[in-house]
């Protein structure tokens, strides 16, 4: 998986490679400051108390990674907030898009959006050196929320049988608005792009390796939507 | 101030005692785990990123107070849920009577309606035995935000006079509100304030102190309001 990736020395001496780690980081860290906040949300609207604590605990899970990443673009010498800055408005959109009308919508916004993602980001981690990815891999961990969203929602469908057919339409579109937004990331941000596509010094990776990833990202999202009992 | 609190064995041998020591950290932890949410979404309404990661911050540092609170229900063998669950109403209640209509509001109402609020359980905490009153202050510490709130809410006003009328009266409302959904919970739930006006085996505060104590919440409102640049 790691054949493409660049020494960790890379980050000096390559300042295209450089820029796309920084891009790489902002984006990650912005999405860890937005899924805070999403999940928060998610803890108010939490009908059990106990929910609204665990919701709340994972929130912040969130947040200590995204200092994890913060931290990180300090010591590389890079002002967090303009790490940030251009990835903002695709994260917002993507949110303004798929703002959850209920608590069971929250929840498959979590698993199905939130999961889709991480495992984009872990896709990449395979193209940087080997301190990054312990850091992509490191808060692109699950932090447990899976089982018990798999629980709330199945117990959901099986009260209301009707929720399933408007749930699995919500899993589309969550994912249609989550390739949209990567797309606007990817023809923005050349430096990002680059890591996957290849740069002056650094071989990309093949055509038919992509088209295996985005096989290996729908295989994983059909998976997590069976798994709420939803048809993908 | 602590010459009415029993010794800690009273939670043990003091029936009316122990439930209003659990009453008082089962609102306590409600409160806790409502204040991350609320800082939680002033954070999604926060305009700049280093603002957001700071209200996260703090968010998570509630999340950490709650826990807290929970685990002593939980030594205590009592189901943290349960606890909380009276004071459920009267925090909700009071959200959704003060939902702030934008970030300014969030910020005042942080430090207004929190200051209050914290400042009510210091004083109660004089009534209580020491682990007890130790574990108290510690949740009601100041989490730091009021220096970067005191900053942005003066900046606005200077920027725009009219805000401070406007957010004179939202800091009289939230005290309005904050007083009535007290005033409920004191009425239905008598254990807790056996805490102040004394039970069976406990002598209580005088009418004297309590006027005192009034007083005490009155001018650390006033003075508050006065540090946002606000008429209290």
């Amino acid at each position: 998986m790691t054949e493409q990736a660049p020494p960790p020395s890379a980050i000096d001496t390559d300042p295209e490679y450089r820029a796309a780690v920084i891009d790489l980081l902002g984006v990650l860290a912005y999405g860890e400051l937005s899924a805070f906040e999403r999940i928060a949300a998610d803890a108010a609207m939490a009908p059990l108390i106990d929910d609204k604590a665990a919701l709340a605990g994972m929130a912040t899970a969130e947040y200590r990674h995204f200092v994890q990443l913060r931290d990180r673009l300090v010591e590389m010498g890079v002002d967090p907030q303009e790490a940030m800055d251009p990835f903002r408005r695709a994260y917002e959109e993507y949110h303004a898009q798929t703002t959850p009308k209920d608590w069971l919508e929250g929840m498959v916004k979590a698993y199905v959006g939130d999961g889709i993602g991480t495992d984009f980001y872990r896709e990449i981690a395979a193209y940087v050196d080997d301190d990054t990815r312990a850091l992509v891999l490191d808060v692109c961990d699950d932090l447990g929320q899976s089982e018990m969203i798999i629980d709330r929602v199945r117990a959901a469908i099986q009260e209301d049988p009707r929720a399933g057919g408007r749930l699995a339409l919500w899993g589309r579109r969550l994912v249609g608005e989550a390739l949209s937004q990567a797309q606007r990331v990817a023809a923005e941000r050349d430096a990002l792009s680059t890591l996957l596509v290849g740069g002056v010094d650094r071989p990309g990776t093949d055509l038919a390796e992509i088209g295996r990833m985005l096989a290996r990202l729908t295989d994983n999202h059909s998976r997590r939507m069976a798994a709420l009992g939803l048809a993908a």
